[in-house]
């Protein structure tokens, strides 16, 4: 037992067949349709070819037909999956399925295991996680959740507006959640299983947003007497909350590990610009301000790798790993940004055409200083800790 | 004469007319295209409430019908014109018409500005400027232009490629930039005026780019045999570098002085949502870490037009300003960029979704930082001019 | 009346002298003490030099023999005297002289001038400015002021711990900022005279701090029990916030112009280096990243100068300013601190030896981002008012 | 073998002892001298109380009477060392030392071992690292080097002018680096172990620093005619740069620990104030701006432990790692300072007195950026190296 930084041979030989797959079968779909899947067609073809390289739901337990990764397995084959923007579709380790298996495998019961879990897991089957609110509901401060679940005979009935419900538009169903009692920070939510046919469970538009990537959209999703009975209950009643961090905290990390894949890709992609084309009497890459660009990014990638890789070594030791998912969250959105930012400025006007997909990268990771808690969020949950820290210890 | 920064009462008013004009007609279309103007109509009818509004052109000659603003006037009115997209094309003074009106007073012939100057003055028509080539022709580095305009009986044969020619489709002229003697450094080059309808001219494609505001787009365009007869010379043969110059200069400031219309939009798209939005018990702008992006937009927008005053006052002085102007569009174009960025982030999910024209207004300013010269570019030529300076200084 | 950067021919003349003695006598004088006067001796030198030279106390009124410089005048040649951390002595426009001379004409009755303000501005004697306590006192929050004044026969008793008085030591009198009504944000204070052999007023302690140049050091004082006469007074009873705005604007913009001189030295001391030095095959500043250095000073100097100019101008023309120059305040203590600190990074080893003042500059401007209010109050304050304008604004 | 980021339990109980050594025993001893320890007695009495606490000298091997700890475990022993400006000189792992014994260990007879690692080992004797010379020679260049050694009848004979050689006053011993053959980038060098009464070898001055705490200071020093024996070349002749990477790349890292402990000093003092100071009507740490300072502090060092942790793996693996050392060094000398800086600020005027050492450590640190190779130079080395990688790969 001691330090020690190389991954099992297991995830070492997935990483590389995960990472030949995506150059070799991913990428060229993903440039054909410039990095936006739309169709099922492409979902379709996506999943079959990552079944075929061995490389599909490499997070899920074998039971559900996955490879079973542990968090620190999952943070080097995601990274090789997110290296193109439709890895994480092929690999069906996209959110929000992804971060739902998770939850799934963790807090449902057998039954609905088998009715949710499974279907997902083989990707025959999409979902989506209910929670955002439009102001003043649930956003960076999820004790404003408006959305109520109220008992009635045999089950609830759910009453609430939702929006940014990433995937909605196709999914079989969402795990929505709900204020079951109490008001403000005291408040307990509960957790829903709705399908989607659920007549009071309605997709009011697709949200225009600065991102395109994500598959099924981001949607405003409206609860109006959404009756669910008893057995739609995920997990106990008024944990909510706690579920949603046992979400969260390895979601965020999920999160990180894929965009860390775009950056590396921007990076490849910016460097081997500025190992070809010729300015001023040199190769962009002899140029110093250029250089001072591939290096920051160098730089910000292996420092992005390295927080990733202490929070999901904590999250796999059973700990709440709360500060340091966190902190990973927060430079990995910052990082990413800046890779992504840099490498398109390295192109110059070939990198703000569609002729490299470094334009559509850039509108991708945007929003992802903003999704799961804008850094500001972050960095005040963050600050607390650290001064709770302080006056414990002064207490002592 | 001492230091004043008060406009002249003629500036104020038209600012003020712009302003109004702006907020009451121009917004309210833009925000109904989403601020992509795509159809003649909509010039048209931009244009003709401008002319109504008494606020068109501003920058032209009274000769032809504008309001003879000098570069100190200009950005005080380009910047009220481009608080909205759509400012700019309503007043007339969106790239690269703009630009091309100043050169062509500058150095057209009589005949030339009756044919060429007067209808683009009064928005009859649309022109463009085909300097800028794909690599490894002339990006940031003018002396790699590879087109080339040989002399034959009665006038001139241009063969090239040039690519990010903005607004050529549905221009009516050209203004291209050929190569007409010599090599590299020491290489002369020319100007002409080549109407659209010249078999020899051909737009290739529209280039997809992140930004998609300017009207008429981006286009690759190929000049094959494309011939032109002697009078389609702008100016002086081989005297093409120093005309792009002439135009160069001012045509940076009017960039950044659009652009910083746009910035301060954004930071009022972004207040207001700071004075509303209630989170965590207080209103977001409370919150110390939004107050930080508020105030340092404001610092950011305030340092920013600082720079431009000082540039403009230079060229009016008829100075060089290669440095004044060089030193604002490199900070101009990163502070605007982070003002809207900052705006979008203060925004959160409402800034990401085209419910607000945040993440438009990002998609619009990025390409700033590359076209026009990237940064590094003006950089690289800010910091030689330092060094010459400090060698001239330490021979004598 | 139209934009005009250009200074009065006096002031471009006077600005000129000022560069020549900043050069040839002050400069010398400063390296040899290594940029720290610690003796009368040094003063005197300079001040008599300064006075041969004819730029002695720009910034006083013609009746107390100085140059009656309004504020835009102050910003050239201040910048010009900053060049040398001497400089702002010799003239005798150094803090905190320079500011309590300025609310001397202000503010005093004439026969408080007479004694108070004449000997200061000839240099006969320097002062001091006591308002700054120790938490929980007056810091960044003047509201917290801790020290009081209670009335008594003829005159008032001063009660108060204050620290951080620059030039307390030598001083023929301070400036005490005191408590006489109230309490909290609704507190009336008032200022008073109070000679140095005054016994009721103390000086404790030199504070070692990381700056060293000003001129009388860094002082803790005591009042304890200290009685002054009713005239005394500065201005009106309780109205020491008022004035103490009066004072503060002003001084704000002083210290920027002062500093600003600082960073141009660096930035000269810097490129010097760039030009002369080789590595790598080229000379320094042939490389890309000191290349990039150099422009970001050079940036950064002229947009402090811009909005230095802005407040000034504001000022000039008896607006408060006080957006404008917390705005100028809160840039320029930032820029001039990246200024040098790439300038010493340019250096090398030689940047942080002795053997130029470059390290001397970093620990001399970097307390300038926390006197005169931290950067983080002045943002505070600076968000705070574009709240207020957008309600203002918004209820209409 | 799996990931694993936990240390050994023998390195968990030494970082334990060296945290309750340093904070009971050496903070005190630190506080009292204001960080800089001058004479011999405080070395002895450090060494004194560090071997009683059982934590001497970690990085040395059993044989040397130390802990034989790898780079990962001096990674966590180090920074807890380097809590306090004192720690490193306590446990003899201060720079050049530590250092020296690293590579005495790596390539030194046995002979040479027992006469100069033994007694540097035990604290007996200091040392110091002769390679950098003042410009045009061996700088951040070191292919510059200018110092020579001739062959002589039974030794060599050394001539070249050294400066920043840390340590050199008081050093029983010089390893002093010169050109043996060649010229320019395919010159060999050699070092040679120089006692310090070799007449050929004299201090010049002490270089006046902005960093004043390395016990020895920073020394010019002259080898004129310096005679030394054949006995005296360490390792193989010609064979010195190859060393130096051996010496530099750990160096770098070990560097990297100490500074962070110190940052993590800082943060913990900016933390204390901030949980206890009032400030506009709450305690600091409420703020949202101090908050946020808090939080980059937090996520600084988490991000430079990664990388530190990574360059340490591969280094006891046996693998060059030139890029992650240049990486880690250079992300962690800014990311330090940043640490340090804000820190200051969050303290505001108590930050820049002499109440606390944070002043002393802005000063320490600011050299950290140059030493050891710019940041500058090591971001062109990082990009030098991706751009070979990616050639390599195209080459395929």
């Amino acid at each position: 037992m001691a330090v020690d930084l190389s991954p099992t041979p297991d995830v070492a030989e997935l990483v590389e067949r995960t990472t030949t797959f995506v150059r070799d079968v991913v990428i060229p779909l993903e440039e054909r349709h410039g990095g936006v899947a739309r169709t099922e067609d492409v979902r379709t073809e996506l999943q079959r070819a990552a079944k075929d390289a061995g490389v599909f739901a490499p997070h899920v337990s074998h039971r559900y037909g996955g490879h079973g990764l542990d968090m620190r397995g999952r943070a080097a084959v995601f990274e090789a999956a997110g290296y193109s923007l439709f890895g994480p579709l092929a690999l069906n380790i996209a959110a929000p399925d992804e971060g739902n298996m998770h939850m799934l495998e963790a807090i449902a019961t057998e039954e609905q295991q088998e009715r949710y879990l499974r279907p997902l897991a083989t990707g025959e089957v999409r979902s989506c996680f209910a929670m955002t609110e439009p102001a003043p509901g649930a956003g960076s401060d999820p004790n404003a959740l408006a959305t109520v679940a109220e008992r009635e005979e045999g089950g609830w009935r759910i009453n609430g507006h939702k929006w940014f419900i990433t995937g909605a538009d196709g999914a079989a169903y969402a795990i929505c959640m709900a204020r079951t009692s109490g008001t403000g920070g005291g408040a307990g939510a509960t957790m829903f299983l709705v399908d989607a046919d659920n007549p009071g469970m309605r997709l009011v538009r697709h949200i225009d947003t600065l991102d395109e990537s994500l598959y099924g959209g981001h949607l405003e999703v409206l609860f109006e007497d959404c009756r669910v009975p008893d057995d739609a209950v995920l997990g106990e009643v008024d944990e909510g909350f706690r579920y949603a961090q046992v979400r969260l905290g390895p979601a965020r990390m999920t999160h990180c590990m894929r965009w860390l894949g775009i950056a590396r890709r921007s990076q490849d992609i910016a460097v081997a610009r500025a190992a070809e084309r010729e300015a001023f009497g040199s190769r962009l890459g002899e140029l110093g301000m250029v250089q001072q660009m591939i290096a920051d990014n160098e730089i910000d990638i292996a420092a992005s790798r390295g927080l990733i890789t202490q929070a999901c070594w904590e999250l796999d030791q059973g700990r709440s790993a709360a500060q340091s998912t966190a902190m990973a969250k927060t430079f990995c959105a910052e990082a990413i940004w800046r890779v992504v930012d840099r490498s398109l400025q390295i192109c110059g006007s070939l990198g703000v055409s569609g002729d490299v997909l470094l334009s559509r990268f850039l509108r991708e990771v945007r929003p992802f200083r903003i999704y799961d808690g804008p850094s500001e969020t972050h960095r005040w949950s963050i600050a607390r800790r650290v001064l709770r820290r302080h006056d414990t210890e002064a207490r002592r």
